[in-house]
């Protein structure tokens, strides 16, 4: 049976460039960075190496401004958490966009307890946030702003440099949360205008406990985990050391590779944006259809339930998503699809194709002939397309 | 040159059997845990299969207890912080041991910023908390107890089952950060009798940025990172498989071979802190004589600094530290020196060895022989030791 991944935003595999820059530190190069010794000493080198690597990759000068984290989520919970905390004595209000990833909303409703205030910009049907929406929503005690860069689910780009100007015209500290972006799509902190940034190495096809804050000097940040004097006294716990030597490695792959993916990736999603709609009908492209990630394809199939034809699709080796792997195993409609003005019923159909740098045409050609028996089987079996037949509204 | 590595609470070198269990899931098996298709199962079936591995060193019969972190430090961070705000409620105030790790004291500090009171309770000159000092710190509004199983930088091991039951007496939430002692010495926690444990992988030849911390069912935690449902919904972030799987296979390792490991190194141990203030003279022994850590020698050599005695001990191919590596880049007296009545002269003087399972009675009597000269070679450079001498006390 052929066998098609295109479930990389839940996970990429490793480049092999970077499994091996990481096996030495599997082996031989055991020590602790911290160490003051002969065994320290190469450790050491190796993590700041990987700092400068990431800090080329997104435009930083210090590479010392980044601070290595264990995932996206803990660079995003770090941001806000820390962010927030730190200039409580500033005002207690933060403002975020409704399509955040939760490691982002939840951490702002964790600062709820301790007095904040949040409020939420809504987005269009495309999932783009309106920069004016901000601008409304920020008071005189608005401390922090975070809108991603783009969404995970749904693919959307957001208007970043717009919302940097606002925040910058308000003195409001700025985070974005690249973890969707970063190695898949240009992003520099100066042309962003951010203060502070998320990435994680997973993403880009890096290894999984690899993520990473920046956060421009000056900016005041309170630890999420506390304890030793690791990155700066900003994040205690002995490095992660191949880790973090496999994130710089391939954020200098991503850095180099960058122009070429996009060149590829981008033909075969569009080809999957356009036909399949037209193969299966009853289609929803969710999400901007220009201005999205090169490799992401997402869509609402009427009727139906993601998860099923994500069954069967896996059934016929296809390995795919409904929604973010944060939430898989919930089950519940996706925040962000709701958000974008869609029913519960169309959210429920969703399905989402990421491609990475292993697929081909024929993966996409694949798909598109599976697709349409699968959508037709588990339409027949469906109560709510009986009843839209029924309505003479049918095939 | 011979090479002699004795740092092995800064960092272990992965076993072979370890390492060879992580490879896969740095290659084929790279899909997400939480995905729900062929490349998500076989990464969540190896998350599993390694939370039972470590439920069984800690004698854990619920693995789903067991919440993997990326460090020790987090698994402290997250008990500290987690368990007090859960219990906020109840009441603000904190006990801890007054030579904790700075990922405990921290936490704990971090906690008075929301209101909660924290005591120190003191320990005797061998690094020893007396149990009936913990009663006396013990309030109406005490919610939490942490007392770490084992000292890293003094190696005492501490009678956490007697303070346990001083907590169970008073229905106190009673933590122990044991990522000294887990896979060096026997850990359990029916026996220890207490609610939560940390653990880390890098501390018994499994890899950086694997930890865990065990809670006990019932007992509510607050996450330290929000977002997705990892963890059971208590610590968000994508798995980091191959931590986890390497974490996994060292715990298993580590309970059947733990006997013989401690059966090697004892006698090592017991050399070193017998010959080496023989030897050298004015060397004072930290921590207790008997109850320590079975690879644990350390000293307080008098008139010079440990750090210089580290970089000559380096120069003649000996890895060392002199303190917690969590600090050793700080060069301040270590508070668990203070803590124990030593005097900030002497403290500056520590030196610490810990054995791996790699080390040799020659490794012992190589520092033996090149330790008395290393030592002579700095007294006569310490304005402290001339200043002995001529008062008529020298050699």
């Amino acid at each position: 049976m052929k066998r098609v991944y295109m479930d990389h935003a839940a996970a990429t595999r490793l480049l092999p460039e970077v499994r091996e820059a990481m096996l030495p530190y599997l082996a031989d190069v055991f020590g602790n960075p911290s160490s003051l010794h002969d065994w320290g000493d190469p450790a050491r080198e190796a993590v700041e190496n990987a700092r400068e690597q990431v800090a080329r990759l997104i435009g930083v000068e210090e590479p010392e401004e980044i601070i290595f984290t264990a995932s996206g989520s803990e660079s995003n919970n770090l941001a806000i958490k820390g962010l927030a905390q730190a200039q409580q004595n500033k005002g207690k209000h933060i403002v975020i966009s409704a399509i955040e990833h939760f490691s982002v909303l939840y951490s702002a409703r964790a600062m709820e307890k301790a007095g904040f205030e949040i409020s939420l910009v809504p987005v269009d049907k495309y999932g783009m946030v309106n920069p004016e929406d901000v601008r409304k929503a920020i008071r005189k005690d608005t401390v922090l702003i975070s809108v991603m860069h783009a969404n995970g689910e749904v693919g959307t780009i957001q208007p970043i440099k717009e919302i940097s100007e606002i925040a910058k015209e308000n003195r409001i500290v700025f985070h974005t949360d690249a973890v969707a972006t970063c190695g898949n799509f240009p992003v520099n902190v100066k042309e962003l205008g951010v203060d502070a940034l998320s990435l994680a190495g997973n993403q880009f096809y890096g290894p999984k406990g690899s993520g990473a804050l920046w956060v421009r000097r000056g900016v005041r940040l309170i630890p999420l985990i506390d304890g030793g004097i690791q990155e700066g006294g900003r994040r205690a716990g002995t490095e992660d050391v191949p880790a973090i030597v496999g994130l710089g490695k391939a954020a200098e792959i991503a850095l180099k590779d960058l122009n070429s993916r996009m060149q590829k990736l981008i033909p075969l999603r569009d080809k999957l944006l356009k036909e399949l709609p037209e193969k299966v009908g009853h289609v929803v492209v969710t999400g901007h259809p220009q201005k999205r990630l090169p490799g992401h394809a997402s869509f609402c199939v009427e009727f139906i339930e993601g998860e099923s034809m994500l069954m069967l699709l896996n059934s016929q080796g296809v390995g795919v998503s409904s929604g973010s792997s944060c939430t898989s195993r919930a089950l519940k409609a996706s925040h962000v699809l709701l958000a974008m003005g869609l029913s519960h019923e169309v959210a429920q159909g969703s399905i989402l194709f990421t491609l990475g740098v292993g697929n081909q045409t024929e993966d996409i050609d694949y798909i598109l002939e599976i697709m349409p028996p699968i959508v037709k089987r588990l339409r027949e079996m469906s109560p709510l397309y009986a009843k839209y037949v029924k309505a003479g509204k049918g095939e």
